[in-house]
C-alpha cells in the first residue's frame, strides 16, 4: 500500500506518492491558486494526486489515505484548517472538501510544521526516538513536537507555537503581537533586521563592511548578506551572526529544559549555513548552559536531513501517526 | 488496595495511605534527617509508612505499592536520583534502598513537581483533562507537564524546568547559572527580590510606603509584604504586584504557545493570594496575548486544589500513571 502526502503552502502544493518504507516514489508540484479561493485549492491538490497516480502507474485502491500538511491552527475532529491568513482560510473544512474530490478511504489534516517534525521523527535526524523537538527557521520560526512517538498537537491544535515564547521582555515588537519573541529574533526575517539595524550602524559609523557589496549582489538585504560577508572575513557580518546564534541558542536551552527531547533538529532555510550556524562554539554553549549541564544524557542538536520533502512525508505518514 | 504516597522535601518527609479514589485516608510527616544522610532517610521513610498502616489498620499485602516523590533528576530506569542537592543525593537508588526497609510488590519514584501535576491533572484543578501543564511558585519555580493523562518527563527524566527558561534576556542572573530566567522574577525569592529593590528606591527617593511597616512585622522582607501593602492601599506595594504578574503572565503566555493544555494550574505559597495574584486583569491579558487568542477553545488558569496534599496523592498515583 501507498499513501500520499501533501504539502500545501502559500506558494506551491507539492504532492508525493510515499511507500511503506517513507520513500517518496513519484512527486510532483503545482502553484498555489491562492487567488482563486479554497475549492480552487483543493480541485489543484486532487488534481495533482491523480496526476501522480496515473504517472507512478499506481491504481487508487492501492493508496490507503491522503495526509494533508496545511499551515494554521488545526481543529483536528473536525478536519477544517481554522485559520490560515496565507492561504485565506477560515473554518476551512479540507477535509470534507477535498474527500469529495478524490475518493480514498481516509485523509488526514495536520499543521505543516508539526508533520515536518513528524517526518523528521520517523525517518530523519530524529528517527528512532521516543520524544524530539523540531524548529524551523524559515520566514517565521515554527516549531514540532512528538511525543511518544506521536505529534503532540494541545487541547486545541494550536501548540508547539515554539517561535512565539518571549525570550526577551521588552524586546523586539513581533507579528503576533507580543514584544520580545524568539521569532522576532531567529526567523530569516529577524536575522534580517538585526542585518540591517547592524548596516545602519555602518552607515553612521562611517564603517566599511563588505554586507554592503553582498546587498548590492542580491539587490536587497536577506539572510545570507551576514553569513556571506563573515566567511569573507567582515567583522560586522560576524557580529551579526554571533547575536543571532546567542539568541538561537538561548530559546534552544529554554526548550531543552521544557522537554529534554533525545534530539532536536534545527530545519528551515537558515539551515543552509550548516556548520556556520551549528558551529563548535554554538554547541558547546548549548550544552554547558542547559539545567540538566551535568546529566549523563544529552540532547543531541541536528540539522534536520528531509529538507522541502519533510511536510510530503510527514503529511503521508499521517496515517502511521493516528495509529500511534 | 491502596498505596502510599510519600512526598520526601527538604524539610519534612509528609506520608499518606490512599484509596483507589485517591482518597488520603491516613496521613504524617516526621523531620528529613538531611544531616544524618540517605539511608537515615530511607529507615525513616520506611518506619513511617510501618507506623501509618498500622494506625491506619491496614495490612501490608493491602498495599500495592509505594511512590515517592522525590526533588532532583530522576534516572527513573535504575529507579535513582541523579542528582538532588537539597538531600544532599548523588545517583542515590531510592527504590533499591527502600524496597530493602519496606516489602511492598512495587516501589515507584518521581520528581516533586511532576507526581504534584499528575496529582491536580487526576482529582485537582485539572481534573478530567488529556493534557495540563501546573506551574509551583515556591521558594524556586517548578513545573510539571501531563500529556496524554501520563507524565511527560523527557528522555533523560530531566523535563519540565519550566522555571528555567529565559523570558529576559540579559535579566537578573538566576540560580542556575543563566540570566533572566523565568524563576528569577517569579519563584518567592524573585518576589523577594523585587520588593527589596522597590524599597531601597523608596529609601533613596525618600518615599513612604507601608512594604516598611510590613517588613517589621515580619522581621524580614518575604513574598507577603508587596500584596499585604497592596491591599492596604499602598502604592509601591501594587507596583511590585503588578511588575510581578506582568512577568508571570508573559511566562504563562508562552507555556499556552508551546503546550496549549486543557488547564494550566498555579500552585506554591504565592497561591495563596488567591484572587489578588489571578485577577481578572491577569487572565484577561493572558486571553488576549496569546496567539491562539481567537480560538474558541483557550486553557483555562486555574489555582491548584490540593494544596501540599498534591506531593502524597501524585506519589500514591504512580502506579496509576505507569499503567496509563
Amino acid at each position: 500500500m501507498y499513501t500520499i502526502g501533501i504539502d500545501l503552502g502559500g506558494t506551491n502544493i507539492a504532492a508525493g506518492i510515499v511507500d511503506e518504507n517513507m520513500k517518496i516514489v513519484k512527486k510532483a508540484s503545482v502553484p498555489t491558486p491562492v487567488s482563486r479561493g479554497g475549492d480552487a485549492i483543493m480541485a489543484d491538490m486532487a488534481g495533482l494526486c491523480k496526476r501522480l497516480s496515473q504517472e507512478a502507474g499506481i491504481a487508487l485502491d492501492s493508496i490507503s489515505s491522503v495526509g494533508v500538511a496545511s499551515p494554521g491552527t488545526i481543529l483536528y475532529e473536525e478536519g477544517m484548517v481554522e485559520r490560515s491568513d496565507n492561504l485565506h482560510f477560515f473554518r476551512f473544512p479540507i477535509v470534507e472538501k477535498f474527500r469529495a474530490l478524490f475518493p480514498v478511504r481516509q485523509v488526514f489534516l495536520e499543521n505543516d510544521a508539526n508533520a515536518a517534525a513528524y517526518a523528521e521523527a520517523l525517518c530523519g535526524a530524529a528517527r528512532g526516538t521516543r520524544d524530539s523537538v523540531m524548529i524551523t527557521l524559515g520566514t517565521g520560526l515554527g516549531g514540532g513536537i512528538v511525543i511518544n512517538k506521536k505529534i503532540y498537537y494541545g487541547w486545541n491544535g494550536g501548540a508547539a507555537e515554539l517561535g512565539h515564547v518571549v525570550i526577551k521582555k521588552y524586546g523586539r515588537l513581533c507579528n503576533c503581537g507580543r514584544h520580545g519573541c524568539w521569532e522576532a529574533y531567529c526567523s530569516a526575517t529577524g536575522l534580517i533586521k538585526t542585518t540591517e539595524e547592524m548596516l545602519e550602524e555602518c552607515r553612521r559609523l562611517k564603517h566599511k563592511t563588505l554586507m554592503t557589496d553582498e546587498v548590492k549582489k542580491y539587490g536587497k538585504v536577506n539572510a545570507r548578506v551576514a553569513f556571506n560577508a563573515m566567511r569573507a572575513g567582515d567583522v560586522y557580518g560576524r557580529q551579526v551572526v554571533e547575536l543571532y546564534q546567542d539568541y538561537l541558542a538561548e530559546g534552544i536551552v529554554n526548550l531543552i529544559n521544557i522537554f529534554q527531547p533525545e534530539v532536536l533538529s534545527i530545519g528551515g532555510g537558515i539551515c543552509n549555513e550548516k556548520e556556520y550556524l551549528v558551529s563548535p562554539d554554538f554547541l558547546q554553549r548549548i550544552s554547558e548552559e542547559q539545567f540538566t549541564r551535568d546529566s549523563g544524557r544529552k540532547t543531541t542538536i541536528r540539522i534536520a536531513e528531509l529538507g522541502n520533502d519533510a511536510g510530503i512525508i510527514g503529511a503521508a505518514a499521517l496515517e502511521r501517526n493516528a495509529m500511534a
